[in-house]
């Protein structure tokens, strides 16, 4: 073979090892793997000792691992669950949503930063992470309390709302000026794009059944699964939304019949095998030159506010039930993740925000996620669990994760 | 996200889409899909319609594509069974290596053609497809015959012995001019990287398991698996090995275990993925302008040697258990695959085979596969099944395969 392909595989062998040792290191001193990778990223890559420069095609392998990452996510979303959880879950997310925004965009104008430069660090402080909400109440085994369930709902409306936010946000640094008719036109776009997906993308999916397995291509519904990911992914950025949007409606379309055609668990495996390239560019992105003493007070602030804003904004709607479960919606919305990391590349990518902004949202995403797994820990102990519900979303990922 | 990230997603999404299209068409007439793959990648690529110019980026995707595609058909051979299997698959395998060596060789130099360029479509001729032939003796019902276990077992050994010719290939054409020392510290190489994969390769992997079981990482064995394919694949080419063959044998030291960890339903997600692009880009190279008349003679010839060198010298070993039994192993380790196109592709990379003697071997590819399929159908006709054998190593590669 070349010598290309050859250098293009120890990169990624590179990469991969050591986006997973930092990871087992974090993972045993029970801190969030992800956060290891993003470190092995910024400590190995071309701003620190330059060990690894990844080449455009890890970046495009990246790109892809964003994909699937999402595409994983969806896959994890019942469309019918989404629209049952009902009003708590609603208020929930909405006022998680509206509080982080509007903090950390008033905090970030006080100090004079540029608006498009708010606006984008704060949709960054929006979407609660499924992922590790999920991971963390899994781990505490309280999957099946009536909180658990409240935040589950909440955090698959969050990411919805998080990623129209995004569209709009990303709309509007495009433009270069605020077009309100461009972004009411986005808006109708992204959530004819979304009701679409919702409620009418499932019933086609339920409709191609039989044609699926009468298909002669081995696998059928997988490849199907894939193609649409791919699809989607690309109608998305024709209408202006993020790619990643594309994917997470398509996991979200094929998630009725995910555990009957065993999607999970495969999609999950190209997600294990392609995220921790996303993860290590992302943090190969980052210039720790950067971390200076303004960059420093910013992260704290807009950490403090990023789990403020949830704590109390969350836990309000749920008061009602008593203050323990209002904390522990609350403190359980706090973990930002994949989602805040991903609109900050955006905004970086765009340049429309500074090394400094970025540096701000990895830290705040940091702190959140480790904020989060400790008061939980604390908040669900001898909690008893919710045995007549239904069982919840996550169990399924759980186990077809562990499959 | 930027314009190139955009482009970069639509061409994904064009190649994975038309080759499993072309791939279901052919599936539909009995033919085997991965011809359509490759077709597709022929009349989109840019030396036909010019609907898709592959990218760098998509090339790299592709070379990973063979790696796992490898990966994936070491996962299903288990180095015990490699041990056990006996005499008669050896001699079939040895047989079925020499003869089409020697008689496609030894037509191409009386042919008048370089010797580099003869040495490589002969070594193209060697390798048996273990992927084809076990998803047909599937679709036949057919695993647990006699004649079935010999097939398997020679197509293993096949495999390797038909990686070290290709190794010996490499180094030959890339020294130039032929090295006999060079090819013998090559073969001990290679060898040794062989034995030290067989024998204490999975017994490293055995000793693992407690530490790999008390792993935080979620998913250990997986990500294990994925990084140790990644280093072998590394490893193989700074040996001068190539480095699917690195990938294989990463995929022969966990396939003891594959079972239990459940390795090969996800190793083949990740390959059902990233396969197309790498049968695309296989067939995006091939010039049609190049099939003139002595392109088709040529291809003529040699899959006709290449269908009796195997049928007359991989039956001749059965030949005291019947003409039947001897016809069975014959016919069924006649269909080339993956590994034939691999040589060719590296043959074509390496400038040391022309574009006519790629398109001569995809043709015998194409022909040797499907010839098998229709001829193995008569000749397995009301065939008794050996139930008292162990289960043959391919219902296990079906079963993850189908789950």
């Amino acid at each position: 073979m070349p010598a290309n392909a050859d250098r293009f595989l120890l990169e990624l062998f590179a990469i991969f090892v050591w986006a997973k040792v930092f990871g087992e290191v974090f993972e045993q001193f029970s801190l969030p793997g992800v956060l290891g990778e993003i470190l092995a990223g910024v400590f190995l890559g071309p701003h620190a000792t330059r060990l690894v420069i990844p080449s455009e095609s890890v970046g495009s392998l990246a790109e892809v691992g964003a994909i699937f990452l999402l595409f994983t996510v969806g896959l994890e979303t019942r469309p019918l669950e989404l629209i049952r959880v009902g009003r708590t879950s609603i208020r929930v997310a909405v006022a998680g949503i509206v509080a982080p925004f509007v903090l950390g965009f008033g905090y970030l104008m006080l100090r004079g930063e540029p608006s498009h430069e708010s606006i984008f660090v704060a949709a960054a402080m929006i979407a609660t992470s499924v992922g590790i909400t999920a991971r963390v109440l899994s781990d505490l085994d309280a999957l099946n309390t009536r909180s658990a369930k409240i935040i589950l709902g909440a955090a698959v409306f969050d990411d919805i709302l998080g990623m129209i936010v995004l569209t709009i946000v990303t709309g509007v640094a495009s433009g270069g000026k605020v077009q309100w008719l461009h972004i009411g036109v986005l808006i109708a776009e992204a959530l004819s794009f979304a009701f679409f997906m919702i409620f009418i993308g499932p019933r086609i999916v339920r409709g191609m059944r039989p044609g699926l397995e009468r298909m002669s291509t081995h696998d059928a519904p997988l490849i199907l699964a894939l193609a649409i990911c791919l699809g989607l992914s690309v109608a998305a950025t024709k209408i202006g939304m993020a790619a990643i949007i594309g994917a997470f409606f398509a996991g979200l379309v094929f998630a009725d019949y995910a555990p009957e055609w065993g999607l999970a668990p495969r999609a999950h495996a190209i997600n294990e095998f392609l995220a921790p390239f996303f993860f290590f560019i992302m943090g190969s992105r980052l210039d720790l030159a950067m971390f200076n003493r303004s960059v420093l007070i910013d992260a704290a602030v807009i950490s403090v506010l990023a789990i403020l804003s949830k704590v109390v904004a969350c836990g309000f709607p749920v008061l009602s039930e008593g203050r323990r479960a209002a904390l522990q919606v609350g403190v359980g919305m706090t973990p930002r993740g994949e989602v805040a990391l991903i609109v900050a590349l955006i905004g970086l990518q765009m340049n429309v925000i500074s090394q400094q902004a970025y540096a701000v949202v990895i830290i705040m995403t940091a702190v959140t996620t480790l904020f989060a797994p400790l008061v939980l820990r604390y908040l669900f102990r001898d909690e008893p669990t919710d045995s007549t519900g239904a069982p919840a979303v996550t169990e399924e990922v759980e186990r077809s994760s562990l499959g």
